[in-house]
């Protein structure tokens, strides 16, 4: 028998267990409840504003928001270029700017409605904003580099520190050589949103903004910029942020977001339940669509679960691509219950499904919005 | 038997239920997880900013954030006045204006640790924060409207409407004429925070500051204030907001804010379990403490999980009365578990419980926070 030292040693494993998926019926735990304390998503009537207003942009901050000191804050941009950079906040300002409106949704949202459900944030619908972001083009920074031969993907290092299921690190993520050099969805290094320095939620003082993706993509609180030769296969990359229908499937890395409608919820609510209260006769529905995959070609309107489905009217596209369009349509409401849906399709044929597909991460979930609402008798 | 209508009328109860208590070993249900994914607390590493940043403060909305027109928005002063005034948003601001300092938490803060749990925002400790308000003095405005004899209270009316236990309800609350007229703590209408308009979700364009009570007696979205000779018996004045042992309980109003103590969780987190890890020394411990009751005399630390306690070092009182102050103190780690606390203690003597006051609200908790660090044996 092998000696064993009477002191234990304690590491990170007390701290930090493995992915877990909830048991059947298995409510909402106290760890799901801290994040959802930490997080936030986009209150729905909230989709009124064109631009989301300060503080109402969802929110997903996987450590802690770093301590941000935008005079002491130095982006570096090296690994496989001519001339590796180190970039102060006002340097990096001297470089061409331009603005993009981008409307950002997390991977996970909607994991909180996936049966059964994989612990983590538990989002329902609201994990989605959007905001109009200023900042440098990434290919910019990369051609003032010079990247070299050989470049097979960018790497974005943040200053968030944290463990995650037993690995301790950075936040990091990376894009293929060719989304990193696009022009259009054109990738930002990002120190403005909405025309004031970014929050310190949002990134402050650097961000990567990655148009059209998931939010996993853009990376915040942005160190460092390194161009690799080899895939990157760091936690965020090759464990987390794939889709899988189990745990020994290889998955499929989630890039680019999937189409979905929301709806401001009609009438007023009731505080516990959420439910809609409206008065009979004709009700306004409005709201936003988006995709990440290919413009917006039509939005439909269920009044009855889904079982039948009527267009709504959708704005023309207008000059910002990445940014969800205003719909409107009028309902007719009879006293009762109801359940209101919203599907949204582009151009490429993506559409929503009724019902979630299952991952193991609980990702995508782009299933129809359900609003109960009942209609008073009176 | 009595004739019964076949058609059964639809009425609120189809959206509103009563109030409730999780069971034994209930875990968080939809409908809290509904409310926790629109309300957010402070992220506790916020607590390192003397002002909360936009979108760090807590938010804690009723029903809908309304859409607040600032040129259309009017605000009324009657009932009990000589003088009626109906003012919009630039006749408020020809006023004198002042600008204070204050700390504001939830009365729920801490319910989502009660058990069993009252059904509601499950708030753990992150319902509070810090902002500077700008606005007219509330007693001005009294005095401008001219108060007649016998004016018992002044009732503040805000412009979101929904349904609460069965109840239709625009929010109202009522302070009594002492609170409302008083020079310290100073009740303000105000229509800026941190030197910016309103954001939405903190009552734009015009709202109560209430310096010193729990956040319910601030209402947001502000409509009315009217003088009134008799005791206001509305729903969050006297069925919410009550501190009540049981249903039976005729029970206390809420009003100030209880003695607390927080720290910046040390180290880095997990991204799921929240547990703090650190490596083995000194780590510097900061954060805040406030009262609404009196200014704070002290503050003790425990890394033992309350079983010992040592003073910490207390900023002197500066001119800002109603907001938190820092503390600070160190702590040496050795490697291990341990479970950090902090508590408050104000100059009238009130302090912090190690274990919660149970009631029927869960309003008040302000039990010790308990911190869990894993110091690593490296």
């Amino acid at each position: 028998m092998e000696h064993m030292d009477a002191r234990t040693a304690i590491g990170l494993g007390a701290a930090s267990g493995p992915a877990r998926i909830a048991g059947p019926g298995e409510a909402i735990g106290p760890d799901e409840a801290a994040l959802a304390g930490r997080n936030h998503g986009l209150p729905l009537e909230a989709l009124r504003y064109d631009i989301t207003p300060p503080g109402l942009h969802y929110v997903l901050t996987h450590y802690d928001i770093p301590p941000g000191d935008s005079h002491a804050w130095r982006l570096t941009v090296g690994g496989l270029v001519e001339e590796p950079l180190s970039l102060d906040v006002a340097a990096l300002r001297s470089f061409p700017t331009v603005t993009h409106r981008v409307t950002m949704e997390c991977a996970g949202n909607g994991r909180g409605l996936l049966d059964p459900r994989p612990v983590s944030q538990p989002w329902l619908d609201g994990g989605v904003g959007t905001a109009d972001w200023t900042g440098v083009p990434l290919h910019i920074l990369l051609a003032v580099a010079g990247v070299r031969p050989g470049a097979a993907e960018v790497v974005f290092t943040g200053a968030d520190h944290g463990v995650e299921r037993g690995v301790e690190q950075d936040y990091q993520r990376s894009l293929p050589m060719a989304a990193a050099m696009a022009g259009d969805p054109e990738v930002l290094v990002a120190y403005a949103m909405n025309g004031s320095p970014l929050p310190p939620q949002h990134g402050y003082p650097l961000r990567l903004i990655v148009p059209g993706w998931y939010g996993m993509a853009s990376v915040k609180w942005l160190r460092a910029i390194e161009v690799s030769a080899v895939p990157f296969e760091g936690y965020h990359q090759a464990s987390s942020y794939v889709f899988r229908r189990s745990e020994d499937d290889p998955g499929t890395p989630l890039t680019r977001i999937r189409p979905r409608a929301l709806m401001v919820p009609p009438g007023f609510p009731d505080f516990m339940s959420r439910t809609r209260v409206v008065r009979s006769g004709p009700v306004f529905l409005t709201g936003r669509a988006w995709s990440g995959h290919a413009p917006v070609a039509s939005v439909e309107i269920s009044s009855d679960d889904g079982r039948t489905w009527h267009e709504a009217d959708l704005d023309a596209p207008g000059r910002h691509h990445w940014a969800w369009r205003s719909w409107r349509t009028v309902w007719t409401a009879a006293p009762g219950l109801h359940t209101l849906g919203v599907r949204a399709t582009d151009t490429h044929g993506n559409t929503q499904p009724l019902r979630p597909e299952w991952n193991t991460g609980g990702y995508g979930n782009n299933a129809v919005q359900r609003v109960p609402v009942v209609c008073l008798d009176e």
